[in-house]
């Protein structure tokens, strides 16, 4: 079951939207607000929620926390900053993980007001908190940040859209880009010349397909020059 | 290396001072523009930036994106939106995965502009395409969005600092190797004829190091055809 979302006394219509926009970008969709400073419904969470309208409407607005907690099985604060407090830690993809594990317990993800997060006693009654990796130097993200990456770890964790995994490894150095583009030059003049694009609007999307083919290769410095070598080679033999 | 970010022709302000602002909060610092709609210095992007504005100031500004690109070793570009284009796909961990895995290569993380995103020939010019999962229902990211879920990954590939396998997804299928087999000896005969391999001794070694980079595309059957067709062409020009 997709974790409900919790905001804590939100102050601005237009963070409340952006968290709907996120959560509807990410396949969540039940929203509660408890006390939003300017009161609801609001005009402004409904226009910077973009697709997630309906989520906005039927967001359900609670007093208090713990009424908004009252059947919430698993609970977890989130917070960029760190807490001097003895409760468990999670990163946000191991909380997904714990959530996604779950049959039929109803979770929730809890946010604070956007200029004080989370206070100490709201967080108490969170099962763990999740802390959002960030730079020591800049720490303090947003609260439609922070939606938009706890989003993101829940699609994540609840779909299997990793593609099959192949391996692969650069032995040796991919050039510059620069190296290619004088490549990519040299063979379109070379093609042009040899009349290889017959059909003059099908050259863009021909030399798309060459280049695309060409660059996955990634390769380096030598082996372009290598390849020049050869093209040259064989034009330079038809003078 | 971490990687830098390049906006192809971003449009608001705002929504380039949100990018340098999630840079700064997950330890990105190098910021480069490509044709910013509005011009540079821009007032709306440092009031944005928040933590962010000293990388505002040291962005770098370029007139097209193959100049922004021309040092770049390894580029990936960011969509939400499927492309119908054979281009290697990863997933932003994916991604993150290989770009701490390499040492000493420049990488970059591209985005396209707000409203259309990152055009195909753009990408035809990138090594793989990052594609973050989002809900089919709405798969529309905004730019600030898609720089915070990089940015994230970046801080928690960097961090958790795993040099090891790296991980690929293709597309299309490889063709079988004698599809590839075939190619080698059409440019085998060809170079042959084209006197290529002017030192007789160095010609084993030589073509090895041909297959190598030839191969390491993983072309598909269609792939190797348009190549074929392309080296034909050129050598039927000599006759």
């Amino acid at each position: 079951m997709p974790p409900v979302i919790i905001l804590i006394r939100p102050q601005m219509g237009e963070n409340i939207g952006a968290v709907a926009r996120a959560m509807s970008n990410f396949g969540l969709s039940e929203l509660r607000l408890v006390a939003p400073r300017d009161g609801w419904p609001n005009e402004k969470a409904v226009e910077m929620a973009a697709g997630g309208k309906e989520i906005i409407e039927n967001a359900t607005i609670y007093a208090d926390f713990a009424s908004a907690m009252a059947d919430i099985n698993l609970a977890y604060a989130t917070t960029a900053r760190h807490r001097d407090m003895v409760k468990r830690t999670a990163s946000p993809a191991q909380a997904m993980a714990e959530i996604t594990a779950t049959q039929s317990l109803k979770t929730a993800l809890i946010f604070g007001p956007e200029r004080t997060g989370i206070e100490n006693y709201e967080i108490t009654l969170c099962d763990a908190i999740i802390n959002i990796p960030t730079d020591a130097k800049n720490s303090s993200l947003n609260l439609a940040q922070s939606a938009v990456i706890i989003g993101y770890e829940w699609i994540k964790a609840s779909s299997e859209c990793e593609v099959g995994a192949r391996e692969n490894s650069y032995e040796n150095l991919p050039a510059p880009k620069s190296d290619m583009f004088g490549l990519f030059d040299q063979l379109e003049d070379y093609l042009d010349k040899a009349d290889y694009f017959r059909v003059a609007h099908k050259k863009p999307i021909m030399l798309q397909n060459i280049k695309n083919m060409l660059i996955r290769g990634a390769w380096s410095e030598q082996e372009i020059r290598s390849f020049r070598g050869m093209l040259r080679s064989l034009w330079e033999r038809s003078k």
